[in-house]
């Protein structure tokens, strides 16, 4: 067993239910959910207060694993490791650091394949629809279950940034400050329609079966193109070109079959097949829906107005090359902000990994990050 | 019935068919094809010497209909009419327009749907791969059965403008002038990588059986899949957000309901569904991989070198926002004529309409063609 000297090590994922039948949590679509499950990690310790707690929000395909690993034998640390751990961004020696599967999820916390309490069998489609606020309302209970009145930061990237947003907004006083990062105020156009045809791609699969699918194969081809359309999306064409070119699969002659010709359409395949095996096809569905529901001027009016009711210290970094959440929708959150009179700090991350980059290039987004927490513990309320 | 008057008004489409089993077609892949036919329209007249003859190459789901009507009852003109006509960019009353539609289409040309003569039935996937060198190489054919020895101009947009490049690369001496509009000197990976997607959207539906699929309803979900994908890399971010922004499908408030819930979804929806009607599957397939296969370099060596062997006049319009075929790629084609010493105009066309501008936007499209055709008018070896 290897574990590196700046790993948190092993870690076990923990859960913690809430909510009943006759007590459930109500979404913001009006129904309810209950009991409600959500999975979670922790990593560090919390002090005597508890006001050294970060909040870790992830991304539409994350889960609560997000630093170390479950096993010695893990050939896999979580999907934000690189940012975790003792000495890293988020220093385990300083920070308590949470992070939770979203509900509608599939990575146990509740979400379509979730037994539903009233038939004893999967929810499937008729899981209620979530939103980012039903996300963040369910992370609330998990913060005050652990024992925690305000968390010193919620931080995420992509849907995380959405989350992080809804909880300075929802919360206000209950976050001292924020980092969004490669997000917005709410998805563009062009993002709900790659979203929508990933959830054609599913709900058009046979397999799909009208959503309950749970004791058959399930729609893995839908899956798979839902897949393959969004990988596009969170590439930049110049990693794309840099990474496959023109390169041919397998030879330096054009083989003219009807089968993949080029390397990036088997790169393609291959993330796609490889997604299936891991990832739910209704949470799919549930979780793009939630991101293309998210905007905040629907729910809380006028940006700078909202924002401006807004509390936390906030971060908002972009990267060059994510043209999924350009930097142009970062910008408009950090305006409104300062004509809000928050306290406001904008970086944008020259890279080439587009959308991604915020799980890639990590080494600026620590500097910044460290930078940015040491300046929160300076300031009220935690100096005064 | 009414023709607006500056139509070619009805028009009728044509056939030829020449090669054989015995004296066919040699395509790039070593492959043949024999017999070959192509459907094609022309408006306009030649005159005695054959020299006013313009070629107008469709781009992927394009076809032979691109101006007029067929019947005095058809509702759409054809996909051109824009352009095509008296008084319009392409002057019927000066110039001999014909368009053909490409080998591997379903609008008629030999493709997939077409009879194999070695079975009796269609060929499916037992067509051969085609690139948009064999699609020239068909067109010459037609254009000298038409007792044409040098066209005026090649035209086209899109996977036109690849054809209109391979013109003025295969055949040189052929050619006197070319408009190139919204491509480049081969697909980017990117583009290749949507094509990918849309491909493996088809061929893992499982009504495609194959490519065998002409006695049954064929892989319509998987065609539908394809399109709305390449749709939205047909609009601009800024075209989508203009015409749908978040406007709901069907009401003030959200449904919460998992199916279309935005107006752009439905959108797709339909377009996807409308194209499953009038386009083959297989067609797609063969159409986009001969679009992924076209690249000046590897064909005819560095593009500059490649380029200073052609010799007809240029013309390269990009538009502004589209980003399938950003401005760059234009670019890269008209400094390597330059550097070859060659004679080319460019024009970047300011528009909101993405890579479909071209079928949109013709105003100025209009007025730059009509002042490049007059200058072609009065240089050699029209003008000696």
């Amino acid at each position: 067993m290897f574990i590196e000297r700046h790993s948190v090590g092993l870690v076990d994922s923990q859960s913690y239910v809430f909510g009943s039948p006759e007590d459930p949590l109500v979404l913001d679509s009006g129904h309810t959910l209950g009991p409600v499950e959500l999975v979670y990690e922790t990593y560090g310790t919390p002090n005597e207060a508890r006001t050294n707690a970060i909040l870790i929000c992830h991304a539409l395909s994350g889960d609560a694993h997000a630093a170390g690993i479950h096993d010695p034998h893990d050939k896999r640390v979580g999907w934000w490791d690189v940012m975790i751990g003792p000495g890293k961004a988020f220093d385990t020696e300083r920070y308590w650091v949470i992070c939770a599967n979203v509900i509608g999820g599939c990575k146990g916390s509740s979400g379509p394949r979730t037994t539903n309490p009233a038939t004893g069998r999967p929810y499937g489609s008729d899981f209620p629809l979530i939103t980012i606020g039903d996300m963040v309302e369910a992370q609330k209970r998990l913060v005050a279950h652990l024992g925690i009145e305000r968390l010193f930061c919620v931080v995420g990237g992509s849907m995380g940034g959405f989350q992080a947003l809804e909880w300075s907004l929802r919360y206000p006083d209950q976050v001292h400050s924020v980092i969004c990062i490669a997000a917005g105020a709410q998805l563009s156009t062009q993002a709900i329609a790659f979203n929508a045809v990933g959830r054609h791609a599913i709900t058009s699969d046979p397999d799909w079966q009208g959503g309950h699918y749970y004791d058959t194969g399930g729609p893995v081809r839908g899956l798979a193109i839902a897949r393959m359309v969004a990988h596009i999306t969170y590439l930049s064409e110049m990693a794309l070109n840099d990474k496959f070119g023109r390169r041919l699969q397998s030879a330096d002659r054009l083989s003219y079959d009807i089968h993949n010709e080029f390397a990036v359409e088997s790169y393609l395949n291959y993330q796609g097949t490889r997604f299936t095996e891991r990832f739910d096809a209704n949470s799919y569905i549930y979780i793009t829906k939630a991101m293309d529901y998210f905007d905040i001027r629907r729910t809380y009016g006028p940006l700078k107005d909202a924002l401006a009711a807004t509390t936390a210290r906030f971060l908002v970094v972009s990267y060059s090359s994510d043209w999924l959440f350009p930097k142009i929708q970062s910008q408009e959150i950090v305006r409104a902000m300062i004509a809000g009179d928050r306290d406001v700090s904008f970086v944008e991350i020259d890279s080439p990994h587009g959308h991604d980059a915020f799980l890639i290039d990590t080494d600026r987004l620590t500097r910044i990050t460290s930078a940015f927490l040491d300046g929160s513990q300076r300031s009220k309320p935690f100096a005064t």
